[in-house]
């Protein structure tokens, strides 16, 4: 900022400054970087809470703060305090971090609970995520991580129009493309929008200048025609395909071919899924981590380094007026019992598993820990010998819908037009199917999502090479996908409260369940909280 | 197939056969691979005219093709009459071959008409795209050879619900992010429909059914409450962006905002935006070749190897009934005048130079050539020192409209997240601004740019790094953007018929101009029909 501006933001200070002059003078004390940020908080709808970086300042001297679990949750704890200049000690049941978010490669081995065991056989790079898989662009937390540890980000393709929607009794149980459902349902409603806008009907509640945005609006949004009507025209057919498509040379003209009648498609119901990507958690853009979802959880991982020790499992989470004494079975050494303490601690183990861990939580807290469920749900991914989805069908990335049980399709977002096999989530169901899937044998849930997924794709049969299935119930240190309330109106605060020195954290306690982000968000704000305790409790002393 | 379903397929064969019965028969035949693509072009609308790679069958021995320009069209020329048998010899007057399927990247010079030189200042890896930058999903042929050819390629983000659509006049000019503007609009006109579908008013076009499946059509497509409003609510909010955005822990549950009022929205004209990628040209998937567009060039220029000749000027074209004689000026030898003669002879240079050649094609074709006038574009690709569309403003990829000159500025689909500069293409535009910029010195023209794009993104001016200004109408090769017909329907047939030995191919000559699928498909009809004429010649002699 210039002499002249700084100036003008002086003169004006004892009268309430203009948008314009609060950005100079914000300009002025905090630097572009501030200004920038305060701009897009400025009356506008909001992506996300998350403000950059936490500072927490400085821990008291010599303070310990144990973390459970090594999830997203427990390293975003962990790597803050650790930076506040907290000491850090992770204990973490399984051998490697990531927790929920967690990838399947060639050569891996996995047993769920319940004993069976899978061998991943897939070809080289090729991997399954058998939890999260997408990271949207409004998962600022997350993303920042991502940014800060290097972990490289490619888009995944959340929106396909020529992928497919398929109803096993609509249509004849033939797929139809999602661009043609897409193009007949906002043509169609377009239209009928217009013609009653046209008589009139609309007068009450439209000025004349209303109207007349409202119909050039709805012409370009349905792709109507000059007459605002979505009928058989090279317009609808840019849009939802020709009978025959533009080319070059002598036959080089399109031919117009006809929308889905209005009636057919409204019975058809496979509207449902036209707006899986306008939610903020879905739209796009989208990405995912080059190589797999852990390479996010690895990238903690090492920031982190012996901070964090792997194959201990808490049995005993115990407190008193000074310190919180956490009891593990050390499985690195035969399971023998040991104990550790801290004066903090912040606990991120899933309520499905603390449930079923001696502690001496407050009542309020347990009867959280106690009621709450895991959502089931089962994925499936299939390796095929080729990528038919793109040669034949010339379908990249995205995801196919179907009331079949497998639910979806979803078509990998990465190495396009290779050679090479390919993976597909082949099923990604919940609720009732998850449950069927979760009592077959991990064979048997392969061989089903090949049934129905021939119904969809023909080539599954003859192209498969190798799958493996996860029913997230059977998941050994997670027993089920999300956390669920019975009341969370009721029960939210008493949950996330600090109690006493514990602080619980996780994606179960967000508003942003099931998303790494919830575990992001919780996290930040229950070390916070757990640092101003801390920051008092020093003082006091 | 099994005994028993061939069998049924013998038995059923005196009737017409349903759809099931003909594809089993069609497996049978053909194999997989051409049941599925015969199943895929039943009953559907069509994305494209491709039908995979070109089957000429073989050359009549010892026959020559003379190819004139080796952009897409003409290479793809070259590669598959080689294929066929014949001997080819390409003519290229640059120095590198693709044409306008170009990338600028760090320490490359381009001299435009008129004589101003840039030198193209960004950092190691940066690039930027003049001409093409996108190969949407139902490019089929181009997307076949970079398959082929192995040319990788990655998502580019087309819809970015969190860029921005912006009016200079609207909002106090202050951009308003896309996912507003989209979730109110569909918000808006769902509702409307729904009200008129209750009171009744649509009784005499839609069934109770019919009325039923659209109420809950429109509650899904539009974010619309249980009543069918589109309200402030977390629904509403959940797309549009909320006044405190969910989130973890104490403060984690999130408050709604305010929907735009209709008649602001209406008025506002932002909606002119909102159709950007329903057409199939822009529609999602859509990719770029990593690394920058010139790589399907690159990929297809070394296929071809020594079969095209670099820096040779075609000035005369004639032809007689035995062969066609192209002379060129042979700039690696100080522009000597050299001539080659072949039986036929592909041309694919552009119509506004090929209007400056001397020729002797037949008077319909030529009164083509020199009527087609080629549309300005101008595009402004700006390197910045940090990529402050990511940082402050959480924009990944995708494209923000302006009624601004510029037009767009589109966010690098690449890097994302990383700390190096990043290149936008800062303007985009067409018609009066292109000629404007156009007549300017480029470092006027990207200081124009920074002013304008400054309006949206008050960083520019303080991280510019770099810029590059390509305005088409001065490429020395083209002397335009793409080919624009005086009458297409009258003249299309005159311009692609064979004109004796000679056959013109390029985007120019197809229903997808300026689209390099446009040049793929013109440029194999152009060749089958050669291929017909040459081979039944070969015949008669
Ligand atoms: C099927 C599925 C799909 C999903 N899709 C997405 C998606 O696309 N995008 C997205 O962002 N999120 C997605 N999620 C959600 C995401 O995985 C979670 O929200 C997030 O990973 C949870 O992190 P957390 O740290 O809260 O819990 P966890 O990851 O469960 O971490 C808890 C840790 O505690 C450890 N632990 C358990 N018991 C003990 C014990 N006794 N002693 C010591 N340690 C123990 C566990 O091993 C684990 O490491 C998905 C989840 C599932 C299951
Ligand atoms: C601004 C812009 C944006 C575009 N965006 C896209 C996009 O996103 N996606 C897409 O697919 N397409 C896009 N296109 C269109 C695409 O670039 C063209 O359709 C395609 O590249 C044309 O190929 P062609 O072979 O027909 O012509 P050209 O590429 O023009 O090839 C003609 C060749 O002839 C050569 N030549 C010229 N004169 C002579 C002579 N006298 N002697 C010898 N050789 C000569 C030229 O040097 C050139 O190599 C865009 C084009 C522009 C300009």
């Amino acid at each position: 900022m210039d002499e002249r501006s700084a100036q003008q933001v002086a003169q004006t200070a004892d009268t309430p400054p203009t948008r314009r002059q609060f950005l100079t003078m914000v300009g002025a004390l905090g630097g572009a970087a501030v200004m920038y940020q305060v701009m897009g908080m400025m009356g506008m709808a909001h992506a996300s809470p998350y403000a950059g970086k936490i500072d927490l300042g400085s821990a008291p001297p010599n303070t310990k703060v144990l973390v459970l679990g090594a999830g997203i949750a427990g390293m975003v704890a962990a790597m803050e305090l650790r930076d506040a200049g907290y000491e850090v000690e992770v204990i973490e049941f399984r051998d490697v971090a990531g927790g929920r978010c967690w990838t399947l490669r060639a050569g891996d081995t996995y047993e769920e609970l319940g004993g069976f065991v899978q061998t991943v056989d897939f070809a080289e790079g090729n991997y399954f995520n058998p939890g999260p898989w997408r990271v949207p662009y409004n998962h600022y937390g997350i993303l920042d991580y991502c940014r800060r540890l290097g972990v490289e980000m490619e888009a995944l393709i959340q929106i396909n129009n020529n992928s497919y929607l398929h109803s096993a009794t609509k249509f004849d149980g033939k797929p139809i493309r999602y661009r043609e459902i897409n193009s007949d349902f906002r043509g169609h409603i377009s239209d009928l929008l217009s013609k009653v806008t046209n008589q009139g009907l609309l007068d009450e509640v439209l000025s004349d200048a209303d109207k007349t945005n409202l119909l050039a609006g709805l012409r370009t949004f349905g792709g109507l025609d000059a007459d605002n009507a979505y009928l058989q025209s090279n317009n609808a057919s840019a849009r939802r395909g020709y009978e025959r498509a533009p080319g070059g040379g002598v036959d080089g003209a399109p031919i117009a071919n006809d929308p889905i009648e209005l009636s057919t498609l409204l019975d058809s119901g496979l509207w449902r899924s036209l707006a899986t990507s306008e939610a903020l958690n879905g739209s796009m853009p989208i990405f995912q981590p080059k190589g797999g979802m852990d390479m996010i959880a690895r990238a903690m991982a090492a920031n982190l380094g012996d901070l964090v020790k792997y194959n201990k499992r808490v049995i005993r989470i115990n407190q008193d007026d000074s310190q919180v004494t956490v009891t593990y079975q050390d499985m690195d050494n035969g399971g023998a019992e040991v104990t550790t303490t801290a004066p903090y601690c912040v606990c991120t183990i899933p309520f499905s598993i603390l449930s079923k861990i001696e502690h001496d939580f407050s009542d309020p807290l347990w009867e959280v820990i106690d009621s709450m469920y895991y959502a089931s749900s089962i994925k499936v991914g299939i390796e095929f010998k080729r990528r038919f989805w793109e040669e034949d069908e010339h379908i990249y990335g995205g995801t196919t819908y179907t009331d079949l049980p497998i639910a979806q399709i979803s078509y990998p977002s990465n190495d396009y037009l290779s050679n090479k096999p390919g993976v597909l989530l082949a099923a990604y169901a919940w609720g009732a199917t998850a449950y069927q899937f979760s009592s077959m044998a991990p064979e048997e849930r392969i061989q089903r999502t090949l049934d129905f997924g021939a119904q969809i794709h023909p080539q599954m049969h003859d192209e498969f090479k190798a799958g493996v299935a996860v029913a997230w119930h059977r998941v050994p240190w997670t027993h089920g996908c999300y956390g669920q309330w019975r009341d969370k109106e009721a029960q939210y605060q008493d949950a996330v409260a600090m109690d006493r020195r514990v602080v619980m954290a996780g994606e179960h306690l967000s508003y942003l369940p099931a998303w790494m982000e919830g575990a992001v968000l919780s996290s930040l704000d229950a070390i916070t909280r757990l640092h101003a305790v801390a920051t008092a409790n020093a003082g006091e002393q």
